[in-house]
């Protein structure tokens, strides 16, 4: 039933929605799907009173670098329209009070879910990683600093888990941006190696919102620009989450 | 240098291997160039006697498909040519007695590495997987279950940690078909979620090896394979590892 939803939501997301087939999004109300503004969005996903530990924010670990970029971004959120992002533990914290839609829910005892990217608890030993997003200009930055636990060749990132910084910088952008929940397609090319300890920055922007998608690029690289780590385009599909009350 | 060398092995990856161009590739032993035999590849990497510890064994978190597919897999292993990799707690262990060719070797006083996909200790929560290879039809399996801290949407595995998961299948699959060594691109189209704690099956082919590049598919599926969960294209660059003694 899971499975099929799904396939049926992406199958969707190749047309527009169609007047005949209604069943595919139950309980939507018309006047906010894919449409809900982008402020009310961020304003519900960046809680101003919250006791969840945010995992965005400087520790020791982190590289010169990271620290000089992150204070330059954080003065711009006070006089440039850039808005820090908090970073739970769990994506369920993320959307408190939300569910997935189309019964897209697993049934678990399991009680200790993270965040892939939030996976290593140990500061520095994994993803030290911050997103700040712009919603008028629907962009998005992450400063990425991958730890010896993220390793792939011997002293460099696996590129794995750079495909993952990508995509999850691409999904909060992507919902923050236009509802975007679900990955669709990822298309990277790399083109340098990322050392260990040292900072990558992603650059996100949204092309175009079209067809019930997403549509984005990214290009992450060094901090000035001099090497391209990796470019990447990714789609992703519009679904509204649901009100809890309404389950 | 360690990017600008990449740069230039991945611009050479685009083309034949020209005679104008031989500093691309110094120590670089004509008769084994990109043509190490697979047998000698494997059998290198497959370590008889090792005191590192395997994590591509069954332990009590494996979910009874991932068992019962291990199992299968085993025995194909004595009769049908497959074999089964080991995996270490980092790609260090894999080649050892081997460098990174190009002077791509970073300083650092860091010595607790780990392999992304080996990154989270406690049986279960993470990454579960375990490739089989088989050398003459150069194609692989990697059976793999997402453990709740791979969490994307609540309950489903994050598709960047499937993104990784395959690219680390190719990984394997391309450096021993082919010693293809680093991730020149990779193409994923996702068509369902994977719940966590449930068995994905990625199967893996290599489909041509040309131009110093290895080209391979992935289709990750449930074990009855009536879901598609993704599928992929990989492209690794091939670059021979140096013998440590000849740095």
């Amino acid at each position: 039933m899971i499975r099929r939803c799904f396939q049926v939501a992406v199958r969707l997301g190749r047309h527009r929605v169609l007047p005949g087939v209604p069943q595919v999004l139950p309980r939507l109300n018309p006047t906010s799907a894919f449409g809900s503004s982008t402020d009310a969005l961020v304003s519900r996903f960046c809680l101003k009173k919250t006791d969840l530990k945010d995992y965005a924010l400087p520790n020791a670990s982190w590289c010169p670098d990271m620290l000089t970029l992150y204070q330059e971004f954080l003065e711009k959120t006070k006089t440039d329209g850039w808005i820090k992002l908090p970073s739970f533990k769990s994506n369920r914290d993320h959307i408190q009070g939300l569910t997935l839609p189309f019964g897209l829910a697993v049934a678990s005892d399991i009680s200790d879910w993270r965040i892939f990217t939030r996976c290593i608890q140990v500061e520095g030993q994994g993803y030290e990683y911050v997103i700040f997003f712009h919603p008028s200009k629907k962009k998005s930055i992450c400063l990425f600093q991958p730890g010896p636990y993220l390793e792939g060749a011997p002293g460099f990132a696996h590129g794995g888990s750079l495909a993952a910084m990508m995509d999850e910088t691409f999904s909060k952008t992507a919902y923050l941006a236009g509802e975007g929940l679900f990955t669709v397609s990822l298309n990277i090319r790399f083109k340098n190696l990322i050392p260990v300890g040292s900072l990558a920055v992603l650059k996100v922007d949204v092309e175009k919102i079209e067809d019930q998608k997403v549509y984005m690029s990214c290009i992450a690289q060094s901090r000035d620009q001099q090497t391209v780590y990796a470019k990447c385009s990714g789609v992703f599909l519009q679904l509204q989450l649901e009100e809890e009350s309404s389950q």
